[in-house]
C-alpha cells in the first residue's frame, strides 16, 4: 500500500511536548522521541507547518524552524511537493519489516479449506455493495447478539430446503465461524454446570482445545466404518458429532446410529451438536439429511460458509433447541456482543440471490472428480493402502499399515519436497498406537496445479511404500 | 429483499424419500412434510420439474403429477414466467414474520454509538474493494488468529502517531471489537491463573459481565473528578481503567494519578488494561497520550473502531506486552480462531489512505458543539444539576441531587415521550446509596435531528427539576 496521505492537512498527530523549554526545542524534543522509539515510522508523513502550527498553538516559524532543524538532524526529509516526512534513517523501525512471506510450497493438500481461486470475488462484493446501499443507517449502530434478522430468517429457509433442517429463525444464532459456535456452546453448557463433552475419536484437534478453553472435561467416541458408535457415560453434557461426512475419516453416520444417537441424547438429557462438516458437497447421491431433522429439541445444529465460500469470512451459525437459546446468546454476547453487521447482509444477499446453491453447483463437480484422480493416484502408488469414506467432502483420509514407514517418516520427506500434508496422528485424542495415516485436502490447490500437485503425491508415496 | 431465484436450476434442495412407496407418492409426501413443517416456506420457489427429476433420477412426468397434486392441495402454485412455488397458505410459516420493527425514539440520547448518519459508506466500499482487488488468494485462506499483519503494522504505526502507544506490530491483536478484547484478556488472565479482576466504580455493566463469562472476581475502584483512585488490593491480576475519558462520568485520569497506577502495577505485578474510550476526542486541546507510553510491559492498550466509525463493524484491537503476549494469542485462537480477514484489510487501507484522520476531523467539531449545546440546555433547564468531566468523548454524565426526583421517575417519564435516555445507575458496582443520574449520548442522532433532541430534553428536564 501506498504510504502518502493524499491530503497532509488530514494528519492527526500526538506528541508529548516536554515542559520547561523554549518552544522551538520542545517541538523538536517531541519529534525527536518520537521518531526514536519507532512511534513515527520511516515515511511518516507530517502535517504541514501551518496545520502543525494551528494544532499546538505555535506560530508558523516555530514549526519551520524546528523542522529544518530536525531535517539537517536527519530526523526528517523534505520532499518536494509532498512535505516533510520521517527519513528512513536505518535503525529506525520502517514498516512491513514483519510481514510473513508465505513458504513456496509445490503440492498443497492442506486440510479444511476449498480451492480458494474459486472464490466468487466480484460476485461477493457486489453483495457487499448491495447490502451497503439498502442497510438502514440503524444497521450501523450495536449488533444483535443473535446475528442480523435478515440473515436468521434467510438460513432458517436455506437449511431447511437444503440440509433438511428444522429452523425458525429465532432459534438462529450468527457466529465468527463454526468454531467460535462451538465455543460459545461449550461456554453455555459450562455455565449451566455442564462438566464434560464427548467428541467422537479422531477429531479435530482445535475443537478439542476449544472444549477446553471453556473449562469442560473430553471423552472419547471410538469412529468406525459407519461412523462414531453410539454410547454415552452419565456425565457427559454434549456430544460433538459430524455425520455427513466424518472430519477426518470421511465416513457418513448410519441412518440406525444416528436414531441410537437421538435416543441417547433423550434418556440422558445431553445435547448433540451436530457439526454438519461438508454436508453441502456429497458426490454419489443425494445428501443425507442433517441429524438436526429428526430430533430439534435434542440437536443444536452448527455449520459454516468456510467450505462453501472462504475461511476468511468467518462466518457460521448454530440452530438451537429452546432449552438452550438463552445460554447461547448470552455466551455469545458476553464472548464479543455480537458479529459484524455488513458480511451478514452480504451473505443473506448472496444467498436469496441464488449465487450460494450457483456456486456449489459449479465446484461440486469439480471436486468430485478430483477426489476421484486421487484414489486413482493413490491406488496406482500404493495398492495396499486404501482412501477411508465416502464420496463426499472436501478431503480424504488413509490409514498406513502397521508395518511400513511411520507418519512421520512420510511426513518428513514431504516437508524435504515442499509437499503440504497433514498427519492423521493429531486428530486422535491419544495417538499412542493408533494407526498414522494422512489427511489429504484435494479442494486446496487451484485447479491448473491440481495434476502437478498429484504427479508429487504419486512419486512421494511410490518412494515411500515401494512395490515388493 | 426479492425472493425470486434469478437461475431457477441452481436452486439445491434437500427432500426425505420415504420408502416403500410409489415414487410419485414419496415425492408428494416428501413436499408436503417439508411444506407442513416449514423448512420449505411460503414464497419458497421449487426447481424445474426436469431439474427436480434429474437430481433425484426420477422421470420427469413423475414430478410433473406430484407438483400438480400438490398444486390442486393448496401447498404449491405455479405462476406464469417463473415456476412453482410454495403457496402462502396461512398456517405456513412465512418469511420475515419475526423481523423487529425499530420503535419510533423522538431523540434519542443513547450512549455508546457516533452519529450513524455520518458514517462514510462510499469510502468504506471503496476500502472493501481496494481489499478485495489487491488481496492474493491466500488471505481468502485460514487467519491469523493475531490477526492480518498489514492492519497489525499499519496501526502500530496509527497507534503511536495519534495516541502516543509504542506498538510494535508483533505486539498488536486484532479482535472482533474491544469487547472481545477485553474477553480473550480475562480469558488468558484466567488460563494463567488468575483470580480478580478490577474496574472502576461505575463502568460499563457489560464489561463486568465479561469479565464474570470468563470465571473471574470483580473488585470496584471508586472514581472521582480526577478519575479512578489508585489502590490496588494483593489478589487482583489486572485493571480496567479508561484514562483519556472516563466511562461513564467523563473525566480524564490526572498524570499524577497515571504515574501511580504505572508504579502499583510495577510492585504488584498486576496488568492494567487500557480501555482507550473515546481517546480520539478531545475538545478543549489536545489529546493526552496513552498511558500505555509511560509503561509498555505493564499495560495492556486496548480500543476500537466502534466510536470513530461503527460499532457494527466489530474491528478492535489489543497491544500486549511480551510476558502476555502468547497466552493472549491462544485465547483469541480459542475463541474464533480469528477475525474476519476483509474488513480489517479495509481497515488498513482507510487508515493509510488517511481517511480515518479525515473522518475524524471532519467529526470532531461537530461533536464538540453538540456538547456546548448540551451543557447549554442543562444549565438552562436544571440550573441546580451540572454535567461532569471533560470537554471530550461522545457523552456527558448528569448527577441528580440527593433530594428530588429519582433516576427512575426520569426514566419512566422519558419512556412515556420517547426519548431513549440511559440512567446511570446500572454502571454502579452496587447501585444502593449511589446517586442517580443519566449518561448522555451526545453523538447519537443525526445532525438535522439534534436540535429537536435537545428541545424535547430542556422540556423533560424542566417538568422534572421544576424551578423552585
Amino acid at each position: 500500500m501506498d504510504r502518502s496521505w493524499t491530503n497532509s492537512s488530514g494528519v492527526d498527530l500526538y506528541l508529548e511536548m516536554p515542559s520547561g523549554r523554549g518552544r522551538r526545542a520542545a517541538v523538536e524534543t517531541a519529534l525527536r522521541n518520537a521518531i526514536r522509539t519507532g512511534r513515527l515510522a520511516a515515511g511518516q508523513r507530517l502535517p504541514s507547518s501551518r496545520v502543525f502550527a494551528d494544532e499546538f498553538g505555535l506560530s508558523r516559524g516555530t514549526v519551520v524552524e524546528a523542522y529544518a532543524q530536525l531535517t539537517a538532524e536527519g530526523y526528517l526529509r523534505t520532499r518536494a511537493g509532498s512535505g516533510t516526512e520521517v527519513a528512513g534513517t536505518s535503525g529506525i523501525r520502517t514498516r512491513g519489516s514483519t510481514e510473513h512471506v508465505a513458504e513456496a510450497v509445490s503440492a498443497d493438500f492442506r486440510f479444511g479449506q476449498p480451492d480458494l481461486s474459486e472464490f466468487p470475488r466480484s460476485l461477493w462484493l457486489r453483495a457487499l455493495r448491495r447490502a451497503f446501499s439498502t442497510a438502514p443507517t440503524a444497521a450501523l449502530g450495536p449488533v444483535d447478539p443473535r446475528g442480523c434478522a435478515v440473515l436468521r430468517t434467510v438460513l432458517a429457509d436455506y437449511l431447511g430446503r437444503v440440509r433438511g433442517v428444522l429452523a425458525d429463525p429465532n432459534s438462529v444464532v450468527i457466529c465468527s465461524g463454526f468454531s467460535q459456535g462451538l465455543r460459545v456452546l461449550c461456554d453455555a453448557l459450562s455455565a449451566a454446570g455442564g462438566r464434560c463433552i464427548a467428541f467422537e475419536d479422531p477429531c479435530l484437534p482445535e475443537h478439542r482445545a476449544i472444549a477446553r478453553a471453556a473449562g469442560l472435561e473430553i471423552t472419547a467416541i471410538p469412529v468406525d466404518d459407519d461412523g462414531a458408535i453410539p454410547e454415552l457415560s452419565r456425565d457427559v453434557a454434549a456430544i460433538v458429532l459430524t455425520p455427513a461426512h466424518h472430519a477426518p475419516l470421511g465416513c457418513t453416520l448410519t441412518a440406525h446410529r444416528r436414531r441410537e444417537f437421538v435416543r441417547l441424547a433423550r434418556e440422558s438429557g445431553a445435547i448433540v451438536i451436530e457439526d454438519d462438516y461438508n454436508g453441502e458437497f456429497r458426490y454419489d447421491r443425494q445428501p443425507i439429511g442433517a441429524l438436526q431433522g429428526l430430533a430439534p429439541d435434542h440437536v443444536v445444529y452448527g455449520g459454516s460458509i468456510s467450505k462453501m465460500l472462504a475461511p476468511a469470512l468467518r462466518l457460521g451459525w448454530l440452530v438451537v433447541p429452546p432449552t438452550l437459546i438463552d445460554g447461547v446468546i448470552e455466551a455469545k454476547r458476553t464472548a464479543d456482543r455480537g458479529t459484524s453487521t455488513i458480511e451478514q447482509l452480504a451473505l443473506a444477499d448472496f444467498i436469496e440471490t441464488g449465487n450460494l446453491d450457483r456456486q456449489i453447483r459449479r465446484v461440486r463437480p469439480r471436486y468430485r472428480r478430483r477426489r476421484l484422480e486421487l484414489l486413482a493416484t493413490v491406488t496406482a502408488a500404493a495398492p495396499d493402502i486404501s482412501v477411508t469414506g465416502a464420496a463426499a467432502g472436501l478431503h480424504a483420509a488413509i490409514k498406513f499399515p502397521d508395518h511400513g514407514p511411520t507418519e512421520s517418516d512420510v511426513l518428513a520427506l514431504a516437508s524435504d519436497r515442499s509437499i503440504a500434508l497433514t498427519g492423521l496422528n493429531q486428530f486422535w485424542h491419544n495417538g499412542n498406537g493408533k494407526p498414522g495415516g494422512l489427511v489429504l485436502g484435494f479442494a486446496t490447490p487451484a485447479q491448473h496445479a491440481y495434476a502437478n500437485a498429484l504427479s508429487l503425491l504419486h512419486t512421494l508415496l511410490c518412494d515411500v511404500f515401494p512395490s515388493t
